[in-house]
């Protein structure tokens, strides 16, 4: 099977944590471990990250760098972080690898310059600022700025992928055999034009799970794994099935009250390329991507197929609710 | 042609200019015309590239980052300037080379632990240090520090490159038709165990001559170019013939007197890939690359073909000494 996985934040770093190399390296070792075994168990796969701690890290050192007289933009910070990201996660797979090559891609999101998300920044990115530190942000540097609880945060647009630049190159070094990780930090966000094919930077972040569920469905990829720090999707408390969910339609999981910043783009990511492609999606745990795989854990997303001159079963809710036989209900 | 195309420092940032990144956008824009010059002429094309300048930014603003208890090591800090690097570079190629596919890789150089250059760091990076910073840093982190004219700077080891680790990615990208920039900075430096393949970064710089000339005499290449801000290798007032050398052999090549730190490592590398591999390496202007690929401009460097059973001539000294009607003399 083609399968992309795509990691979340803590693959490299959890909340509050010292941001050292050091500290990234061990999460990354453990990560490996994980996704050797998809590679181990004869799949051919292409990783993607996210990178939020990472980029936050250098927007703010690029603010303060007296060397500069504009700090980097978010592209060119981006393209900074799937070298460093790509390097770490490279080193540790080779390492469990033996005789296989990993490859880490630069990568470039296209996404369309009149995508609504620019004039409605809601994306954040970066430390708290005081409300004098935010206005002065606003004024010297155009930001934007939004509260996030209690604090002011800087907020950036978050436009839709329409296509990855590096596809045909992904699909080349799978096919000689290596794994390949790409889009770290939902890609590098670029414009094209449509006469000249000129590209250029866009200060903006795009959702690196749905730059996954693009690229999973470009690929042509079996599966898509949306890798992360929780065993399954949660159901809230209100719901009719309170509790983890093991299998789930894409029609369901859109439908889920789920909270925004985190598991709601990773569903609906999940559920679109479930939908489109008829593919297996699964979110699940990061140290144990097989098992996602495999359905022993996880929360498996797939469209009930439609038999031909058929309307599909009208199904209960709840977490097992569509056969549970299937080989990817929870063992 | 196979060519690989090494570009210096100035391909990105002249000395003493703001390293801001609309202005390292500005100066690859430029080279990347003259590179694409070569695509468009039909050749297959490697680029690789310096980072003296980014890397030295990024290690200041690790080494004043206050989330950070220790900075980013200079492998990290490398791979970080491949994506920036990486990104600049394929965006502008892009543009100008609509049909053709340009991919960067995230590339690691495998280097011995047992080189004597890690015994003596005399690689220098970084800005001036006073005598107390210098001091400061050789107690609180280890670094070496050297004299650079006037003023103390950090020195690091700078190993020979022993392997690139992604030469196969390289391969099947070129054989599908793509650019393909790799090898950055000299490429990520990592030591390799030889029986686990465990992969380590290490805090060093691998001089990206070096690492050119090993890439495209791995790769097989017909031609490696190194391309810099002077049109000519110039032999010294005292030499015989002073001036501009249109051709060279690797011999004389290795005999000149040349600046330590700058035209002497490109004179080694082009020397080296000559002489190994009989094939044409050229020192030469990076706003024409295609011509210095020509012979138009550039200092040619060419092995003597040795005829069978014969001994090869004793050639005079001088610019244009071996055969000035050859197809990479001066025009």
């Amino acid at each position: 099977m083609r399968i992309v996985a795509a990691l979340g934040g803590n693959a490299l770093l959890q909340r509050g944590e010292n941001p050292d190399a050091a500290v990234q390296q061990h999460h990354v070792h453990d990560a490996a471990r994980s996704l050797a075994e998809l590679v181990l168990a004869g799949h051919e796969l292409v990783i993607t990250h996210g990178n939020g701690p990472q980029v936050g890290l250098l927007a703010a050192e690029s603010e303060s760098d007296p060397d500069l007289t504009v700090p980097y933009p978010l592209d060119v910070l981006g393209a900074q972080t799937q070298g460093m990201i790509g390097t770490l996660l490279a080193r540790e797979l080779v390492g469990r690898l033996p005789g296989h090559a990993v490859t880490a891609l630069v990568t470039h999101t296209e996404v369309d310059p009149y995508d609504p998300a620019f004039k409605h920044p809601d994306k954040f990115i970066g430390g708290r600022l005081t409300d004098h530190q935010a206005r002065m942000m606003e004024l010297d540097r155009g930001w934007t700025t939004a509260r996030d609880g209690d604090h002011l945060r800087r907020t950036v647009p978050s436009p839709l992928p329409k296509a990855i630049t590096e596809l045909a190159a992904v699909r080349v070094l799978l096919a000689s055999g290596s794994v390949v990780i790409a889009a770290g930090g939902g890609g590098i966000p670029v414009t094209r034009n449509p006469d000249t094919g000129l590209m250029r930077g866009v200060e903006a972040v795009v959702d690196k799970d749905r730059t996954a569920a693009l690229l999973a469905e470009q690929l042509d990829a079996d599966a898509l794994l949306i890798l992360t720090d929780v065993t399954h999707v949660f159901t809230r408390f209100g719901a009719a099935h309170p509790g983890p969910l093991t299998t789930v339609t894409p029609d369901r999981l859109h439908q889920l009250d789920l909270p925004a910043g985190s598991m709601r783009p990773k569903a609906e990511a999940a559920a679109d390329f479930a939908e489109r492609t008829g593919h297996l999606a699964v979110i699940g745990p990061l140290d144990n991507a097989l098992g996602a795989l495999l359905g022993t854990t996880g929360t498996t997303v797939r469209a009930l197929p439609v038999p031909v001159g058929r309307r599909p079963r009208v199904l209960p809710e709840g977490p097992s609710a569509y056969d549970p036989a299937a080989p990817h209900a929870t063992v």
